[in-house]
């Protein structure tokens, strides 16, 4: 089958890229216009930049639902979207074909042809995140598009021990930001790891959903546990007091990669989105 | 002793700096015009970038000597550069006064008095550079200023047996560029190494000095082993050959980062910069 043209709901296919992008030239995931319409002046978003490439590709305008909407400097090197297509195009010719028409700043690693009731969102069930601090008492030259920068030297093994009364399921009220808009607090962090190789700290988290700003407050108050600011107990009671007054400031956008989401095996898809 | 102006040759210190250097807003290392003059239209370069701050920082104009000379879109992770200083300051102070003064793109690693005679140039017995190639499919997004990019599946273990064939004392002249300005082409390749981590395949080499391009020329040669398009025989013979027309094309420069060159241990320089 290849038709330039569908016709009807039989000739519709869903589909799912995996987007790669360097969040420091975009306001974030989100189109902050409609449809078509030209993003705000100077506030580039990575959907719009997505949406125009395949409407392109297709031939019609396509919407695009993605697993973990990013804010403006975060950065993802597997973000997935799905999206249903009224034409055919084989998997190589949507990832070459999209990426053609994507700025720089963005591409796409992969596509699969997917079942009708697999959704970006929804099927997903754990997304992990990868925050990287520079340790040191200069500020970064190289890599500095995607690291944040904290001078005073940390205890990396306290960050990591600390961190760890945040497993399990929990009210993340403490490190949600006041205009999160999700319906609860609890999220279950499935894993939290601290490690230091040479002058980076690097906070890897996976949980089953994030709270806005989740991952980048959390960091905020390790570095404070890190700096010797804080006793390692006092995330533990952190999470418990649920106040996000008391908790650390959030940490800045550019140490911050969205790794990607996980799905069930039954959807089939590649190993490294795959739980 | 703690003043700011110097009198006299007896007030003049010798000053290293280790700079650090996103190559990818730059027209490589060296200044192309006359010190104090701004740079050419459009062609920011280090150097400059480097004397200014110093200068501002020292109160007179003030000229650096680099290790080794970087072209366009090279980063440096640890170049190495001297000067004399007609007033004193204190480490800590040059380290962050000078960065203060530098665009964001580069930064004072550290800073080190040094006797008289040490020269970053001629002290220096080793340089050592990596260059990182993205091996997949589809165009890097994030990382993009510090890759170079092979669609083609590239067999490193092939390129690294290859390359051994370049150790040791030999003219490089097949891997020099026409515009090499050096008296002859004889250098000692120290080390040179191979390896894969995922989808990166990394070459870092070693020697006492390199020619004009000697590495990306080199590594432009290995990425046509690594296709299986020549024999793991063809780098020893091009060497031996001493025919640059013969040899692969230029790799691209954002790929290549310097990391930085190696003095003897008398100059009781930081360890990452010692032999």
């Amino acid at each position: 089958m290849e038709s330039d043209t569908g016709s009807g709901d039989t000739a519709i296919q869903r589909i799912a890229l995996c987007i790669e992008y360097d969040g420091s030239e975009f306001s974030g995931w989100q189109r902050l216009t409609r449809p078509g319409e030209p993003d705000r002046r100077n506030e580039p978003t990575v959907q719009s930049a997505v949406e125009d490439a395949v409407s392109s590709v297709a031939g019609a305008r396509i919407d695009v639902v993605c697993a973990g909407r990013t804010d403006a400097g975060v950065h993802a090197a597997g973000q997935v979207v799905h999206f249903d297509s009224p034409v055919h195009r084989d998997p190589r010719g949507w990832t070459l074909g999209v990426t053609s028409r994507l700025p720089p700043a963005v591409c796409v690693r992969w596509c699969l042809p997917v079942e009708g009731d697999f959704h970006a969102r929804f099927s997903a069930r754990a997304r992990r995140y990868s925050y990287r601090i520079l340790n040191r008492p200069v500020r970064p030259a190289l890599q500095r598009q995607y690291l944040s920068w904290e001078r005073r030297s940390l205890d990396a093994d306290a960050m990591h021990r600390a961190a760890q009364a945040l497993l399990g399921e929990n009210d993340f009220s403490a490190f949600r930001t006041v205009h999160c808009q999700a319906a609860h607090a609890r999220r279950e962090m499935q894993d939290i790891v601290v490690r230091r190789e040479r002058d980076i700290v690097e906070v890897q988290v996976q949980a089953n959903a994030f709270l806005h700003h989740m991952v980048r407050n959390i960091v905020g108050s390790l570095l404070m546990v890190g700096r010797g600011e804080r006793d390692e107990s006092w995330i533990g009671e952190l999470l418990a007091g649920r106040d996000r007054t008391v908790a650390g400031p959030t940490a800045p956008a550019a140490g911050l990669v969205f790794l990607g989401p996980r799905y069930p095996a039954q959807w089939k898809l590649p190993a490294e989105v795959t739980l």
